[in-house]
């Protein structure tokens, strides 16, 4: 069902990273479902993860390791989410990360473990544990295609992407992988994302650099509104490029690298959303001329989440009025609706609050034919704008969530 | 699709109501679209209307006109909402008060217009007005039903319920209709209803009581948090019980009769959640133990609004993770996770924040295959409790709304 993604070819390695995949049996189709990333020592890793209260138990032993060590391990399972498991889970997640630890000869405090999956089951220790040594076997520069296959739950292509920029005179390198196709919302959910790059920037910058691609990417897309327990963004800048350490935040170095940093995301973000649970469309919600960011996303994802909405670019039907409802229901208590424009890519369906004159329903099906349109809302009102990507609602969606436990 | 909800039988008339249908051929299909409601003189009316900024033309003259004078009619279309129509909308409701005026000799503004329908479309001025003198020449005190039926939209089945409680040893008679399944959310949405009480009551008393009435019932109901640009609840008592005048807020009878009224309306709102768009489970959720009724609303309306706990509902899949995902993700951010407890009736799922060690599949399992369920969140950091009704998603809502332009 995924609209408009090709299946990732050419990724590139990168320097100081290495990768490798296992069937450890949790996943509930026999397939890898285990995933080890290798980060060279000196690298700078940053992590953001799920603002959900539930977090899972991953993610509370992610942020205290990485609090405590710069990692050296990410160890990643699909098929359970080891959320909703209380202390139990964290003993759990821990033991895993001993256990690689022992193995691997570093603190256990250097692995950082991930789950996706099911929430509420108990995690299967052992069989992640029988299965490190494998992992620890196969670990490879070129594995990233394996490893993006690997994390993913309901996803049905996996996602990927490399890009170079040149900084310094030398090729810098980005390559990231993704996973996530339901519960996704801002704030990273159901996600779980690692971007590497041999580029060499402070860990501070590292930090800086991952929010603000972050807030441009990952936390613009919307599938259905809900949030999950267990996600998570990691960034690593292994720095065996060699260019001169970027230290400084208003320098040409790192507008290059943030610009390169900033698409990479976009890409895999958009990918999620394109392989979104039972998308058909691709569609860009932008609002511009708000008065603040936050009114301006509000009402995006209004729309973005509104089912009326979404059941109508399902359909094809340019059925502008729940639109107009939406925008109305966004809580902009004086939003003059007499100023607001909506466009469907070029063709203007309401001007000054009302249908546009110059509009017919032909021109607005022929765009709702399309796989991929642009929903602009124009406000009249300030200077701020917002982007954000989301899908339509099918009953495919129904089906994968009705019909199977995720 | 209904779950659980009988055709209305035994309506009971109102002293000083008398209703008329007809077929105006606005409605898709012919079928009677076109209701009035006759209001006796003396009568106190109140109203509440969509809080939807891109709010109906006719919602806009309603407010207008009972500000202006106490209504004597109600004149109510299916199949063209007048929403989104600017200027010539409102000029459009504007006129067709002023020819039922012009007939029944009344004022322009005492007729309130009302319209449900799809957006955007312009008004049939001509199909209504040359169809009044009909409604005019049938006004019934018994066509109660008949009214419930004609201002169906996507409903399947009308809704209607008459009430009777003893004040001053008389009898007063409750009775209402309402009709609304899609585009629910709080703040009335797609909905309108029309009750009425042969009680006498102050204005002021009768203000206040609606509102009082509304946030318990047609505020607590959700379906895919969508709101309507049309949405309107107006309360009539005509006084024909001859009661002495409830005047005093703290007296008896304006207990009881509150009483009535909010069973009234609780039983109208539930019906059209039981009528909800494809619905196939009638859901009921409580949280209580909160610090704020805020707080206690936020997280019922995130569970009930989450695809993935409704489509789990739809599934009778007992995946509990995904309410516990919700209800972290209602922003609530001190919300203590390790206090929260979960039933689903009366199966504890969740415990201090995690599986319940009682908890089996089987017996979530049974109680997710009925199909009424009260899901109820325990918070333990307060006194507030909440209540709101919704259903689940499925496909028949993906059919309908995808299928169908309402």
């Amino acid at each position: 069902m995924a609209v408009g993604l090709k299946f990732p070819t050419s990724l590139l390695p990168i320097q100081g990273i290495r990768l490798a995949t296992a069937c450890a049996n949790i996943y509930a189709k026999t397939r890898t479902d285990l995933t080890l990333i290798e980060i060279a020592e000196d690298s700078n890793t940053s992590a953001v993860f799920t603002r959900n209260l539930f977090c899972a138990a991953p993610v509370q032993i992610a942020k205290q390791n990485l609090d405590a060590n710069m990692p050296l391990y990410c160890l990643i399972n699909a098929g359970n989410a080891n959320a909703g498991t209380g202390e139990q889970g964290l003993l759990n997640a821990s033991e895993t990360c001993h256990a690689l630890a022992n193995l691997a000869d570093c603190k256990k405090n250097e692995v950082l473990p991930f789950s996706t999956g099911v929430i509420g089951e108990v995690l299967p220790v052992d069989k992640i544990n029988t299965t490190l040594p494998e992992l620890l076997k196969n670990l490879s520069a070129d594995s990233w295609l394996d490893a993006a296959k690997a994390i993913m739950t309901t996803d049905t292509i996996p996602k990927a992407v490399s890009n170079q920029v040149s900084i310094d005179g030398l090729t810098i390198t980005i390559t990231g992988i993704a996973k996530g196709s339901g519960m996704i919302r801002p704030d990273m959910a159901t996600m779980l994302a690692y971007i590497a790059t041999d580029a060499n920037i402070s860990k501070a910058l590292t930090d800086k650099i991952l929010l603000k691609a972050v807030n441009r990417s990952f936390n613009r897309i919307t599938v259905d509104g809900d949030t999950s327990t267990n996600d998570s963004c990691v960034l690593i800048a292994t720095g065996k490029a060699k260019n001169s350490c970027i230290i400084n935040e208003d320098s040409a170095e790192y507008a290059l690298l943030e610009e390169a940093l900033i698409n990479t995301c976009c890409e895999l973000a958009q990918a999620i959303i394109r392989d979104g649970e039972g998308a058909t469309k691709f569609l860009t919600i932008e609002v511009s001329g708000g008065r603040e960011q936050e009114e301006c996303l509000a009402i995006a994802y209004r729309i973005a989440e509104s089912p009326l909405v979404k059941t109508a670019f399902t359909a094809s039907d340019p059925n502008w009025g729940r639109i107009l409802a939406a925008i109305g229901n966004s809580g902009i208590h004086d939003l003059e609706i007499s100023k607001v424009n909506v466009f469907l890519d070029d063709v203007c369906i309401v001007e000054n609050g009302e249908r546009a004159a110059s509009y017919t329903e032909e021109r607005g099906k022929k765009v709702m034919l399309q796989d991929e349109i642009t929903l602009q809302v124009i406000l009249d009102r300030g200077e701020c704008k917002e982007k954000i990507w989301t899908t339509d609602l099918s009953h495919q969606y129904i089906t994968i969530n009705a019909e199977y436990r995720s």
